[in-house]
């Protein structure tokens, strides 16, 4: 059966694994929990997320969300029950091939890795939200052996929790999140690991540019170890490539020659356009709009109801607060050719505007 | 005298010309313009920035904002009506060596480079804002026999944009701009140009991470190329360092020994943890809350008012919209403290929340 009617078990309440549960009730399917952590289990079903398992049921699916280490050993307690098993960790072909080690044929047809493309940089159950995986892509990475059954039920889980399944192997899997994940992480970390050289009135230059750069670096130590460890044949192919275009970066950086330089950087700028807009299509082309908004209670609420009546949709917004200062700087981001008609009408409308 | 009372002469309206002309003529300070493309000159005396010079008159200040092979040329031809002059391009010593060679001593004792670290991806006048250097950090480099009432006028400017300050020597900037700007901007384009080899397929498991890392990599190649080549010597030597930490990083990635990748991990964790603020404080702690608004109009703004009884401070705020879904996902970002607060106050007037 391909419908998820559930119950559904899910092993380890952390982050992923109570944001599953909280989508899935939400979804009105039944949710089972469990975890080795007694606290992050009793927060789980305080949220809502699911239900403490009753004994001798057996559930519909299981989705195994523990630690990286831990994968293989529990997948393959939970395919003893006779349910369909995913897990939901980062790296899928080093799992499968220690499941497929020890697990029977019959057994190995129900297991379909898969992994949610979501997450934030906070963890455990207290961090969790039904709202985590809406909208975004979610691998479902079925070995060749896999029932196709088995799989469309992991489907379904990803369509339950508002997601968009993607259908890969676990190699190209894997490659896939080297390079659009574990490798853009590894350089985010040689950029802020520079930073520790500086002294700190160097850092006072800082702009949005290292921040944005260094942001993801600043996840967690041992989890990221154990995920880059678990892909390290293709995390280091990909450093390796790496090395070679660094070196080629500092010829052309030593050399006057001004040509491969830029050739370099053009290739940056290739590949900043070759990742997908947010929702599948391409980038919003954008403009942006500043508003001074003064600190009086009610005036962002002012500037919303003047938005709405000027009609314009706002994609984005930022607000930047200088404590110092007694209003707040108000960037809107709206498509790019309706930026300077919002500005006028804004305008119109007694706010002060800058482009 | 070190009042800014004016006229500052602007030579080049693209973005940092024309914003801080707009600038200054908010502060009330009379503005010369000039640039060699007559379109860009046009466009920016229409948005305010400022007027043509009067034939013969002499400026008190001049701001030469042109791009970097220029800067040197333009700085002695501006020494030479015997104003204080300033340049604001990206890197100093280079251009400092080049004035330094042809100027004489008390033309030179005038000169005072300088730098605004601020700007967005976009160009050109129509781009420029008033408010760009609101709260910015904006370097200013004197050399050692620069006339202290050079410095003085300079230091005025910047804070008639509303911007702060940093003192630095030329050298020194052109070090914390090499780790703060160039090589995070070099490593996100190594990181980016990964992407041009990876099938698209593979591209749609593109998160926020990647999206982080590699945004600043889409800036103008040929820009960046000038500003790199003229910090050469610097950043080549950050890059050799990175290539040592890429290579240490190989070999953790290559051996099962956990420990070194992690320590090389944590170096990353620590970098992140000395950017400062955005506005000099230690970063805030945050936490977010996340709201479904319904596509009707009007919905933010009740939002809005909502958040405002409920008295919590909303450091800033995404909108994620999928245009095939009929509402927005708004994420608040707030003090963590107050997180949970306003979370469950929202639900009590009947918002839809998650944490």
């Amino acid at each position: 059966m391909n419908e998820l009617t559930g119950p559904v078990q899910i092993i380890g309440t952390g982050l992923l694994g109570t944001s599953i549960g909280l989508a899935l009730r939400a979804a009105g399917v039944p949710v089972w929990l469990s975890d080795a952590n007694p606290e992050h289990l009793r927060t789980a079903v305080s949220l809502g997320a699911g239900e403490h398992p009753p004994s001798g049921g057996v559930p519909q699916l299981v989705v195994v969300a523990v630690p990286p280490l831990t994968i293989a050993e529990v997948v393959l307690d939970a395919l003893e029950t006779g349910a369909v098993v995913t897990d939901i960790g980062s790296v899928k072909a080093l799992p499968l091939d220690q499941v497929s080690d020890q697990a029977p044929e019959s057994a190995l047809a129900r297991y379909v890795g898969s992994h949610p493309m979501a997450g934030s940089e906070r963890s455990g159950p207290l961090a969790a939200s039904a709202a985590l995986f809406e909208g975004r892509p979610w691998a479902v990475t079925p070995h060749v052996h896999a029932d196709p059954a088995a799989v469309a039920l992991v489907e379904a889980l990803v369509r339950s929790c508002g997601a968009t399944p993607v259908r890969l192997s676990p190699v190209e899997h894997d490659l896939a999140v080297a390079r659009t994940s574990h490798l853009p992480h590894l350089l985010a970390v040689l950029a802020a690991a520079q930073l520790t050289d500086a002294v700190p009135e160097h850092l006072t230059l800082s702009g949005q540019g290292v921040r944005d750069v260094t942001r993801v670096a600043g996840g967690d130590p041992h989890l990221y170890g154990q995920i880059i460890r678990a892909n390290r044949t293709t995390v280091g192919d990909l450093l390796r490539d790496v090395r070679r275009q660094l070196d080629e970066l500092i010829h052309a950086v030593d050399e006057p020659s001004a040509d491969t330089l830029v050739e370099i950087l053009n290739r940056g700028v290739a590949g900043t356009q070759v990742i997908p807009g947010k929702h599948g299509g391409p980038s919003l082309e954008t403009g942006a709009v500043y508003v001074l908004v003064p600190d009086h209670p009610g005036e962002l609420a002012r500037l919303f109801t003047d938005i709405g009546e000027i009609g314009v949709n706002v994609e984005d917004l930022h607000i930047d607060h200088d404590p110092a200062r007694p209003a707040g700087l108000v960037e809107l981001v709206v498509e790019s050719g309706a930026a300077e008609r919002l500005r006028a009408a804004l305008g119109e409308r007694g706010w002060t505007t800058h482009r």
